[in-house]
């Protein structure tokens, strides 16, 4: 008989679930509201009301399920500590709550949300055919994780994979971890948006100022991904310098850890080659010479379905899932 | 009844073994010129001399040899290719041929030499209190190994951990590697000279100059090193320039690997604190505040001891120790 897992994504905005079937993926899928300003009880019991939903409607047994949440998780994947973008959080054993709060038997696993991603790419998006990539996630911050022999790598404490953290100039601007330098403060989309709003006065017949009807606050990458489709020349200037950016990063990273396959997600990677190719360009210059040969850098394809499948893939793999 | 392995350190100049117990250490060690200039069926020659050599030596049965050695090794830890310093290697099965030669029934496992180092600092140096560390070798080179849960992390050819290739500046000068801003443009023995040379120019007061009888072009890192013991501030301050370089590329590698034990090793480590405490200083600056806590960075205090405890280490651990 068939079975199936729950993935859950805790977003600050929305809960988002899915019923999954190991080979088939996506069953069902469903939206709701985190509600998230009124609290970690509030927020808790909305989880624990979507998980029963989903095991009812489940078209089987549901044999487990993954939480992908943001912040640090614990070592043994059940807890959460201050998520950002979850105000009033500060350490909550999410696995045991919902198993007491529902009575379940069943494992409820809690992971951090970008390696929840980089599962569901492994078993289901870009990273499918690679059993170890860097998956890098562009979107308001920079996430990574590492997928090593099909496992997640979590170093010592579950907080490994910093990848938007490095620094590529030590005396570089700082990004908001304090980091000088930091990829973070060239690619997170705030920093992204405000470095093209300070060109873009170079480039004064850009499209880019039609897009935002003259009113550069309303810039974000995404109009510079339309800009640079259109043809653009600024905004593609302007992506191709964050591209570059991000190859440097890449190379430190690539040479850290000899995987040569990274996998780029998130909101802000829909930019796609104009971004990847000159991060492709930079790449091996960064690398260095042993290790230059097979350097792949792929677009994830799946969009936030890939965190869903992750968070459902985390339960059905179990604690063979991480290194 | 007690049993030994063996461990040879490959060198360009020198091939050291030695005969060590699991657990009280090296009982016999061992050096001879390696004669690397009569190309390599010449070195394995003399390998495996030194080899029958020492199992006749050691004190009980031995049960199983490893080997230290320059360049990449296959994932088998059988093959080093291309090693620097040994001319006219190309791919050579030095296990097979080892065993071939002398007729062993008993496995003989190859490794890369900072690789192996820090696996003598996990079971025997400053690494031993810690299950995961990294592992920097200040050098020629600057080399690096990651123990990640008492085992070496490879990587996925085994090219893992090549810290002195990581950036911490895009438009740096060039390294070796042809990477630009690679912690080994900084921290590499030559570079560190050179630096230290042009910079000298502004202390003419610097017992550096002394110290080399007014020729600069016989400054190395031992110099300034002495010279920092006597309180020279021109040879402390240029120290502290390759300190705070140090700690920026090891703040990059803490956030990917979420690893907080450093372990440096090598000799340019011998400078000790005028490198170690400038590093200690700017690391966490570079390390995102999430992973701050218990940042640590040692020496390591084996010596080339180290490498020697490593190589026969990997015979006692035999294929446990990878991951």
């Amino acid at each position: 008989m068939s079975s199936y897992a729950i993935g859950i994504d805790l977003g600050g905005t929305n809960l988002k679930a899915a019923v999954v079937h190991k080979t088939d993926g996506v069953v069902e899928i469903t939206k709701r509201p985190t509600e998230a300003d009124q609290g970690p009880e509030h927020v808790v019991a909305r989880i624990a009301d979507l998980v029963d939903h989903m095991i009812e409607g489940a078209p089987g047994p549901v044999t487990g399920i993954g939480i992908g949440s943001p912040g640090p998780i614990n070592w043994e994947r059940t807890t959460v500590t201050r998520p950002p973008n979850l105000p009033g959080w500060d350490s909550i054993n999410l696995s045991d709550k919902l198993r007491s709060t529902l009575g379940l038997e069943i494992p409820v696993i809690v992971e951090n949300d970008a390696n929840v991603a980089a599962l569901g790419s492994a078993f289901y998006g870009a990273g499918k055919a690679y059993d170890s990539f860097i998956m890098i996630t562009l979107g308001t911050g920079v996430g990574g994780a590492i997928i090593y022999r099909n496992q997640i790598f979590r170093g010592s404490t579950g907080g490994a994979a910093e990848i938007g953290h490095m620094t590529i100039d030590y005396e570089g601007a700082f990004a908001n971890s304090g980091v000088a330098g930091a990829i973070e403060g060239y690619l997170g989309q705030s920093f992204l948006s405000d470095h093209a709003r300070d060109r873009l006065v170079n480039y004064p017949d850009s499209t880019v100022h039609d897009l935002v009807d003259g009113d550069l606050d309303r810039l974000d990458p995404r109009i510079l991904y339309e800009a640079a489709k259109d043809g653009d020349e600024a905004a593609r200037d302007l992506l191709a310098w964050a591209g570059h950016k991000l190859g440097c990063a890449l190379g430190s990273a690539i040479n850290l850890l000899d995987i040569r396959t990274v996998v780029v997600g998130g909101g802000v990677s829909a930019a796609g080659d104009f971004i990847l190719d000159p991060a492709r360009e930079a790449l091996p210059d960064f690398v260095m010479p042993g290790l230059r040969s097979d350097l792949k850098i792929l677009q994830e394809v799946l969009g936030n379905e890939v965190s869903l499948l992750g968070a459902a893939r985390l339960a059905i793999e179990g604690r063979e899932a991480q290194v």
